[in-house]
């Protein structure tokens, strides 16, 4: 096998994804939009450098750059600070979740389209995808602040529910809707999660007590690479987001945690462009020339920014109003979660490409939208409640 | 696309990689060793725990990492250092070229097989693979030492002449053995090198003045990454292994040097023994079985390690006897290129599967064999320059 043309599609993407990032930092916007963009431009829609050969590669060197990324976010996050904003981050997961299901489902009833493609769209509608919004927040240093856990700790609520939602939707697509199937995975993923937020720091302590014989890595960096990449993994297998067991992997280290951090930042500095640049590369600008496609993404990508919104105002309303309202924000991107329940339907025949073409531009349009909305209400917050210290 | 099972790939040859490799640490012996033996055990030949699915992405990760490692080794190299050790690096690479090709033909042409088949696999046996030397060399902190300065130049002059000797032998099995394409491929890797090498360190310098800009990144670890990734890419277009590109740009990187270093550390951590795990998982101890391929292939083991050993002790005969020894043995490991001109022979229909397997076990023979001796010869160099220092 040829590795070449890989890596030359590698170093484009690098490129242009740092380029573009330090000109928007330059002006003072996040660097992750002009990652997003470069990756479009660069991409096989627009200009075509990279992208046609090796696109699971890209994939993968993507995907371990946004697990670096969440666990990083995770690393700045305890147990203890999760539990704090349980009860606003469970309201935000289950109304962001309830919301668009029943909204999108009305919405694309209401295009004509039969039950089943409105039920998968909607589906697609669901998960929130939290990686550009963390993304976001750690340029602002922004990871601490109260909206930003409410977010953080509601997209773990939100990907278990979109689980159970997947599961229904894809049983009652292929009339096969075995309940005791759903309650076990359910159960399952809920149990794993419970279990390691509980059980994770103790036993990760006492593991790294036996830092002297070869069970255990010497350095805890790279016992925190094996622990993230191993949760990670297991999350996928669960069938959640692989950057839920990464956060949550960042969440249970709870010691050398400075130490980690500095040495997991390079590591970053080198594969998390990729996710940004991949993700942007997806995007066919193409599609927003048919006006009825057009309109009915116009319409879905609406509905899924004002549900989130919504989600985030009414269930995280005990933080304040501003504060609400960034919760909302950072709900609102979507992403490969979008993208896998849309091709589930795509290739069970359920989803039209029209409207497959209208949920990839659902989830570029939600992602796009989200960073400078964000930066602009994140830095309002903050100046707030410095005039508030000082007033 | 589902990345879960490639992340459960990733995490079982970190885990084993990392296990091993401090099991062989607590033992005294380079961690390399166990990184490759994890390899074997874990790969789809023994226990079948990785490498059915994804094998691509596992290669561009392991790839990743071997550029990362080699960049790392050039980062302790300069420009000058190498032209010191240029003359013996020049004839350790030659002989190493000449020796196991005039050799292999005879011997596989010994064997009764014919002059295409042994060609091709003698063209195999040339190519050194530096990654277990500058590996082994690291783990003992000896890559500023004589004997790894002219093994470091030698891979870059090996590696020159074995794109020639790959050309020459596609070009006689393929009958299209244009002598104009040959040396325009060989003046092209020759002035490739000789202008990074040349132009290199003065340009980088005067393109880190412009890290005001966005055309160059503010952080020299940023622009490091970049420039490895362009080179390895760049060099892996013409041909030659990505590897010499990465050192090559550690090479030329003159400045801010601790600090990248620094910084590529854990990156390395995470991504090298990758190289490692999944270089032994190709493996399959079984072709040790059939008692004829076993005694071809240790045959041309054999010859593969004595013509390397001879170039090594007559080509850097000037450094003395045991650093000439130490030079011959940092020459022997072969890699990806031997698996590329055999898989390359066998596509061709040249080569017969079971020469194709002789040529694997070579590869690995050689790869496994080095490690130990090395790290032996190593120490009895350093002792004995500290007994001249002392006595």
């Amino acid at each position: 096998m040829d590795v070449a043309p890989i890596l030359v599609d590698l170093f484009i993407l690098f490129a242009a994804a740092r380029a573009a990032g330090e000109l928007f930092e330059s002006l003072r916007q996040p660097a992750v939009i002009g990652e997003l963009l470069a990756g479009v431009i660069v991409g096989p829609h627009v200009l075509g450098f990279v992208g046609v050969e090796g696109e699971e590669v890209l994939e993968v060197v993507a995907e371990l750059g946004v697990i670096i990324l969440l666990f990083t976010v995770g690393l700045e996050t305890t147990v203890g600070q999760l539990r704090r904003v349980g009860r606003s981050a469970f309201l935000v997961g289950v109304l962001g979740v309830v919301l668009p299901l029943v909204t999108g489902t009305a919405l694309v009833l209401g295009f004509g389209r039969g039950r089943e493609e409105a039920l998968f769209v909607a589906a697609a509608m669901v998960a929130t995808s939290v990686g550009i919004t963390a993304r976001v927040l750690r340029d602002l240093r922004a990871v601490t602040s109260p909206p930003a856990r409410v977010v953080l700790a509601a997209a773990v609520v939100d990907d278990i529910l979109a689980v159970i939602v997947l599961s229904v939707v894809a049983g009652l697509a292929a009339d096969d809707l075995s309940s005791v199937d759903l309650i076990g995975s359910v159960a399952g993923v809920a149990v794993f999660l419970v279990a390691v937020l509980w059980a994770g720091p103790p036993l990760l302590r006492r593991l790294s007590a036996l830092a002297h014989t070869p069970l255990v890595p010497r350095s805890p960096f790279v016992f925190a690479v094996l622990v993230t990449l191993g949760l990670a993994a297991l999350s996928g297998t669960l069938g959640l987001a692989t950057i839920i067991g990464a956060f949550v992997a960042g969440v249970i280290f709870e010691f050398s945690r400075e130490e980690i951090a500095t040495q997991i930042e390079p590591v970053g500095e080198f594969l998390i462009p990729f996710f940004f640049a991949v993700t942007g590369s997806r995007l066919d600008p193409a599609i927003f020339a048919d006006a009825e496609v057009l309109g009915a993404a116009a319409a879905v990508s609406a509905v899924a920014i004002l549900t989130k919104l919504l989600a985030g105002r009414v269930g995280a309303a005990s933080l304040g109003r501003l504060s609400a309202w960034t919760v909302g924000v950072g709900m609102v991107p979507r992403g490969e979660v979008g993208f896998i329940v849309a091709s589930l339907g795509l290739g069970l025949g359920v989803i039209s490409s029209e409207m497959f073409g209208v949920v990839l531009a659902m989830t570029v349009v939600t992602t796009l939208a989200t960073p400078p909305v964000l930066s602009v209400l994140t830095r309002r917050l903050r100046r707030a409640q410095r005039e508030e210290r000082e007033g």
